[in-house]
């Protein structure tokens, strides 16, 4: 397979993007690929905010992946700053191509260089092989994740 | 007991928060509440981003309780904003008054007026008493949260 690229998106890749996030097992039913409005809306959003990361990952100009880094200030362990991972989706074509871990080398990367003690993220309780995949990176399921809809 | 006030934190509440956050079965470990240098920087940091809404609930005018919530726009879910509590500390004296769900109350109103469509945060697998609250207030552990230090 050609090389990587990891790069922050652009309202060109919004398309694919979103239609990754709609080839899901729970994205099929959240998300509205035929009407980007919604998206384009909060792409913009995202792209004024200085702690928003998204990135994409392309191959050979294809996107093929998409991460979303927050960096979030706070003040519990001596005013640590921890950044959150959400928004992970790798391309069906890609599965196994290790897309994953580079995406998570990327997020641990970028997270310290803007200075973060810690990353987190959460997993649906149905993607066990997700959870394997965050364990051997080294991540501790340490907590639970609690949502509310509003 | 007298009247509960939520507001935004000043820099004069740090000496009372980072005290509630040093009483806690897990911060004992993990904060330096006589050296706040490190927790005046990081109040800085959340005072200057209009995403970071970190409050105190002042009762007759001592603050006994934070509550850290952070607004983060997205692209999954047609491009939902969602909200994050981090930080909730409760002091010793108010345990049992209330405060714990006038803290999610304001969470979820202010989640609701920043356009938020989902409000989460984690929780130590540990803290089974904080699981039987968030899920009788309606948040559902529905995920896992992982953590990698840095």
């Amino acid at each position: 397979m050609g090389d990587l690229e990891i790069r922050p998106a652009v309202a060109d890749d919004l398309p694919a993007i979103v239609a990754m996030l709609a080839d899901d097992p729970l994205g099929a039913s959240r998300e509205s690929p035929d009407d980007l409005t919604p998206y384009v809306t909060a792409f913009q959003r995202l792209a004024d905010d200085p702690n928003q990361h998204l990135v994409v990952a392309a191959r050979e100009g294809r996107v093929v992946g998409t991460l979303q880094l927050t960096i979030i200030p706070g003040l519990s362990r001596q005013g640590a700053t921890r950044s959150i991972i959400e928004g992970v989706r790798v391309h069906a074509d890609e599965r196994g191509s290790g897309l994953g871990t580079r995406f998570m080398e990327w997020a641990v990367e970028e997270s310290r260089r803007q200075g973060c003690q810690l990353v987190q993220l959460t997993s649906d309780v149905s993607r066990g092989d997700a959870h394997r995949f965050y364990e051997r990176f080294g991540f501790t399921a340490s907590h639970l994740g609690f949502k509310l809809q509003l």
